[in-house]
């Protein structure tokens, strides 16, 4: 394995420094390859290094931002203001070729608005997405795309997306021939959005892509497609639903029978089996798969959950390092070269 | 108790009379006051009454319908045709007053559009909206709307159902004052789509509505709000990604340890601990709260699940008893009066 090196957007998120930092150095002790610069104020991200140790400081550096993007600022006026920011500059460094991809947990939109002014998206792209990766029933993995990165979609823009999770479950996943579902709210043709009907009937006229049809959102886990289309908004409304019902089902788990006075041996045989359906539940931990990757630029971008603690932004910083190693921008590229026509 | 008369369309949702005639006796069992207009093809229906007891049959009259509204139609076309259906001869039955509430597991935006023309949605409101409640983590319920009767809906729309949504917290659950929240992708002021955010605006403005903002997705089952106001779309996907979840968790606790030797006191344990977790989860089995409300009509409409079992449609049927016990329709009309200015 060689080298590479992350930029690390510092100040993103809601606790910025306080969970960024952390997390970078659990991310170096678990990679001894990786470099990251931290993008910031030098004020704030350096009382958080105090207990690095030498060989981590080597093999990080702090890159000083003078400000911060605003997580609650229009994107617009965000980004128009974006000058200096810790998130501007951990995206220019991307650009720069310092850094091979970005990592922020800053305001969605003007991370989306920013990353595709500075890195540009691929050719025959009009928006990136942002995608994750969901485990499902079948033991499988469903891609999902997009969650939050466009608000409104165009048919067109949802059969893009399409094809942008097929290669991504093609050339990542190792998916030989991917089926691809369109979200909607019923199986049938009359269903929904006339955004969807006319992207499907855009999807069904693709020889290259293997599209089965409308799934509804109960499928989200089953498996029955392995990539999954919507616009952001609701993608973004399905991720958070299905994260709230996973928190809930985890803290009840954890505190089923807590309280209560029983016998020592049935305690802890509670222990023991509640211990062992946590296991089961807990590749569903929204912490186990924090960070969609913005998907459709000439580089790599991650986005991870705003409210991420150290754990789940670990989980985000080693996402960049899987797709920069496994080349995601440049395979989709490659892929969407010889799917789409050449635009003029 | 008085006695009731409900309309059954019995020839709606996947499995027509093979789960509706069933679940039919079983609501007939449950309820000594309770009389059933089963509408639908007589030779569809008879054969599942063999098991009936001379009782049950006193109770239970079949009405029939020479057609059945296909699930897959366009509601437009299907309205066009609906003369003679299941579904509109059900509503008929509501409207002439033979009966006081009409339940159907048939196509959603058919039953939502022949109930508008046939009912009338009381004054001030556009148009009706699919309503149901949830249980929450504060052991509280929440009131969830739109869940799929208007797939696009302007800011207006979003906010009477906020009104509507209000109004049955508050009469038919007794919550003082009931929150009220627009579900969006973030909880900022800048977020989501602009139908939203003027919808926002409204509410804010109205001093007789308890509004609390934005709540992201994450928070549907936390309690934070007693009334949760969406467009259809987002509804309906949020519903259903609920229930997937929810149904992965319940079959993945149910096979826990399935298949393995083991002895069998542990066996016995497991099973007594597994039925312990089951039934802290089994409020939230789609199973048991099957049955959205169409609120704003001048009459009671329940629609079921189209894949309810018999369980889940008696469930349904539970559902139209309690609103007509509740007078919800008169109650939403009473107050909408008082609150909204009386259309010219």
């Amino acid at each position: 394995m060689i080298d590479l090196t992350l930029a690390l957007d510092a100040m993103g998120g809601d606790y910025g420094p306080a969970v960024t930092v952390p997390a970078a150095l659990q991310a170096l002790d678990a990679n001894p390859h990786l470099h990251l610069l931290l993008v910031g104020s030098p004020d704030a991200i350096t009382p958080f290094l105090a207990r690095a140790d030498f060989e981590q400081r080597s093999r990080l550096q702090i890159i000083p931002a003078k400000s911060v993007v605003a997580s609650d600022a229009r994107p617009a006026q965000a980004i128009r203001a974006s000058r200096g920011t810790s998130m501007r500059v951990a995206l220019e460094l991307v650009k720069e070729g310092r850094a091979q991809a970005c990592i922020s947990a800053g305001n969605t939109g003007a991370l989306m608005g920013l990353a595709k002014s500075l890195l540009k998206p691929v050719d025959n792209i009009e928006r990136p997405a942002l995608m994750t990766v969901l485990p499902n029933q079948q033991c499988g993995k469903t891609v999902v795309l997009d969650l939050g990165a466009n608000i409104e979609c165009s048919s067109r823009m949802l059969a893009q997306f399409a094809i942008m999770g097929s290669v991504m479950a093609q050339e990542v996943l190792g998916i030989e021939r991917p089926r691809v579902a369109l979200l909607n709210i019923g199986e049938e043709e009359t269903k929904g959005r006339e955004s969807i009907r006319d992207a499907s009937a855009q999807l069904k006229a693709d020889p290259l892509i293997n599209y089965i049809g409308y799934l509804e959102a109960n499928d989200l886990l089953t498996g029955k497609t392995d990539v999954l289309v919507c616009d952001g908004f609701v993608g973004n409304v399905t991720l958070k639903t299905m994260e709230g019902v996973v928190r809930m089902f985890l803290s009840v788990l954890k505190g089923q029978g807590e309280g209560k006075k029983s016998a020592w041996w049935l305690l802890l045989l509670k222990r023991w089996l509640q211990n062992r359906l946590m296991r089961r539940f807990s590749h569903l931990n929204p912490d186990q798969y924090n960070g969609a990757c913005l998907l459709g630029l000439r580089g790599t971008v991650i986005k991870s959950h705003g409210a991420a603690n150290q754990r789940a932004f670990a989980v985000a910083i080693e996402q960049a390092v899987q797709a920069v190693q496994r080349q995601v921008p440049q395979r989709i590229a490659a892929r969407l070269e010889s799917v789409l026509p050449k635009s003029d």
